[in-house]
């Protein structure tokens, strides 16, 4: 691990300096890749398929490692559109002259080497290929062992992509090797490596932060709120609730967990109960809403909600249900049971609205819109590496721009400093 | 120390709240107590200079851990500046209206709790408290042992400024066990600690960098070099040169090595060694500055570089002398031996002053100007907390500003995520 740390940190140098061509033409040259050699990539893919399915993994473990066609041109879509955004290395910005007469600015530059542990999702190898190689970023990738044929596969087109537009292979590094003992080194990699960005669950996250030695960018978890203020547009709350909980319920922007004024309760849970239960939303009550779903929702799938049913990631058709007296009431609740990645208010009240948004500091905060919306490419950055939840570096959806650190440039005609 | 990380995490959340006059105030109540408590604290500090004497520490460690009256005042002074700063918290930039509708910024909020670790000047303790302050930041300082006392003093001068003013103590919270021990618990405290500020050596940022769980600011050392192209006006090369070895030179932005062309070198270095060398500088020279010292300049304190001085931050009136034959030797040189702090090229060469910015990453680079503006003040942010050498988060110095993170805020009329 200390040798692929030193190439990846020796590319790194040499991509920092490369041109948008030179890097844009190796994107392309991946995207043909994956559509040239698609009999190569799917037989690998197969053998991952039939590992799996001899140790008896669930239906959707599978269908996450499969490639197929379809799939596949996809992948090979967004690759070419990475390569179309902007590059954002050699920026410059925040310029000022001083009184003295210095100019300064700020120039963007890579962060160096990224460190990606990832599990069965073979795509991340290729969507983190292409940003890294954009931003100018060398990266070592670190893939589930249930995916090890597909990512050799795709690394290996990777490789032929960079190598034939003059730029090193070991840009894009991977750990051929499944034994997870290379994970804790990789995460103790930092003379190499600069950031740690892990693509996966909980645990791999807690992993990641209790034992690296690198700065780790933690997110892609939510337990996200939305708040029906007593002023809401009651019909504009069902569909903003509708949205971000039923169109894509696996993903970490959905919502978890819906907050009432009790004003309302009455009136808009009944209907909500309906909008929502139609698409089989199944609902974990406090006491008044239970109260309230027993008197006017009896048809719909609810139930008392257990405290921790208040701190879990559903990734599913569930929905917390909490009354409250106040938005004080929302607002400390939500601080309490968020994992502060994407927190909404539905409300026709200025000061309410002023409020939420003062007060709840999730790295994204919605106002009468769905939570789904916190994503990069939503946000217009034009694709994203993680959606971070923490406050160092960059928050919320991390698209290239966030893939870079800056430096100083200080230009002066002689100038000393006095004193 | 977990009930310390508890307290913190619990006192930033009301400081984040706090409005910027109610902050200024407790800065303003600070400036005042640190000069109207003059006594308390320059009794307690005699107790930490006494201990200090009587272990037989070295004058200078004196020097550093002693204050006075003229030294509180200045501090005093300082920490109104603070409170005149702008309060960065609730900023708002990067605005934009998405196609659909939605309207997005970014608005900053505070990084959360910091843990900063530093050595024996008792003038840290009161600078990163109203910085920390000032930018809605709590604190958990873990001061030298050598200074306890002065810091139990300083701390309790705080502790009733933030209280007069409604604040919560625990923002400033103050690790008052002089056992080692605690150092390594503060570093692993991730669940409350947002980012750990070394001010010290290089030996605290080591233990830093191996042992946090929270990210770390790597930063405030340079080995930092000005490469003298052909090109160069001479005598602005000797003002420069002079200025960033001799100022001040036991600090982090002072000049390491000087690079010189090989084109000038015969000329340039007797000057060199004549104007710096009146200043007490002694020259480690590579073999051919050697020999052009020894033809031209015999009376100049020199002797020949042994391989380690190039890696050395020397602190004191020491500079090497490379001579190179390209500009590409030098970038390499500098690339090799730099701790990315501050390097600069003096030249009237358009096409080497731009190679130079471009290929050269450390966190301030300089044209025909001093290294010694690498620092807050020098460059407008008012203050600084850290001077950082790392690609993560902040670059260069950071002021207020860098210690904040932002929310992104999305404003929206109902708006619902197609697909």
């Amino acid at each position: 691990m200390t040798l692929l740390g030193a190439q990846a940190k020796q590319a790194a140098r040499i991509l920092a300096r490369a041109g948008t061509a030179d890097k844009d033409a190796a994107l392309r040259a991946i995207a043909e890749g994956l559509t040239g050699r698609l009999d190569d990539i799917l037989a690998a893919n197969a053998r991952d398929i039939e590992h799996a399915t001899a140790k008896g993994m669930a239906p959707y473990f599978i269908d996450r490692l499969t490639l197929n066609e379809k799939r596949l041109r996809a992948i090979a879509g967004d690759v070419l559109h990475v390569a179309e955004l902007p590059d954002p290395v050699g920026e410059s910005f925040d310029a000022v002259t001083l009184a003295n007469g210095l100019r300064l600015h700020k120039r963007r530059i890579p962060l160096g080497v990224l460190g990606v542990i990832y599990e069965s999702r073979p795509n991340v190898t290729i969507d983190i290929a292409a940003l890294a190689i954009k931003s100018g970023n060398a990266c070592i990738l670190r893939g589930g062992s249930e995916t090890i044929h597909s990512n050799r596969a795709l690394v290996s087109i990777v490789h032929q992509a960079l190598a034939a537009n003059g730029l090193p292979r070991e840009a894009v590094s991977f750990v051929d090797d499944t034994d997870r003992a290379r994970i804790m080194e990789l995460l103790r990699l930092s003379d190499y490596v600069d950031l740690i960005i892990p693509r996966g669950g909980a645990a791999l996250h807690d992993l990641c932060r209790k034992n690296s030695t690198i700065p780790v960018i933690t997110g892609g978890m939510g337990i996200n709120h939305i708040y029906v203020d007593e002023s809401a547009d009651q019909d504009m709350a069902l569909d903003i609730l509708f949205n971000a909980k039923v169109q894509k319920p696996t993903v970490c922007n959905a919502l978890g967990t819906v907050v009432v004024h009790c004003g309302i309760a009455e009136d808009f849970l009944p209907k909500m109960a309906r909008r929502l239960g139609q698409a089989g939303v199944s609902f974990r009550c406090d006491p008044r809403a239970h109260d309230i779903f027993s008197r006017h929702a009896p048809d719909a799938d609810f139930q008392p909600a257990a405290p921790a049913d208040w701190d879990t990631e559903w990734l599913s058709l569930v929905a917390g249900v909490k009354i409250v007296d106040s938005l004080d009431e929302a607002i400390a609740f939500i601080e309490a049971h968020s994992m502060d990645h994407s927190d909404g208010i539905v409300s026709h009240n200025p000061a309410h609205i002023a409020r939420f948004v003062n007060e709840v500091d999730s790295c994204g905060v919605f106002v009468n819109a769905s939570t789904r919306f916190n994503d990069g490419g939503q946000f217009g950055l034009g694709a994203e590496v993680a959606i971070s939840t923490q406050r160092i570096h960059a928050r919320g959806p991390m698209g290239l721009r966030e893939l870079t650190s800056y430096k100083w440039v200080v230009e002066g005609n002689g100038h000393v400093r006095p004193g």
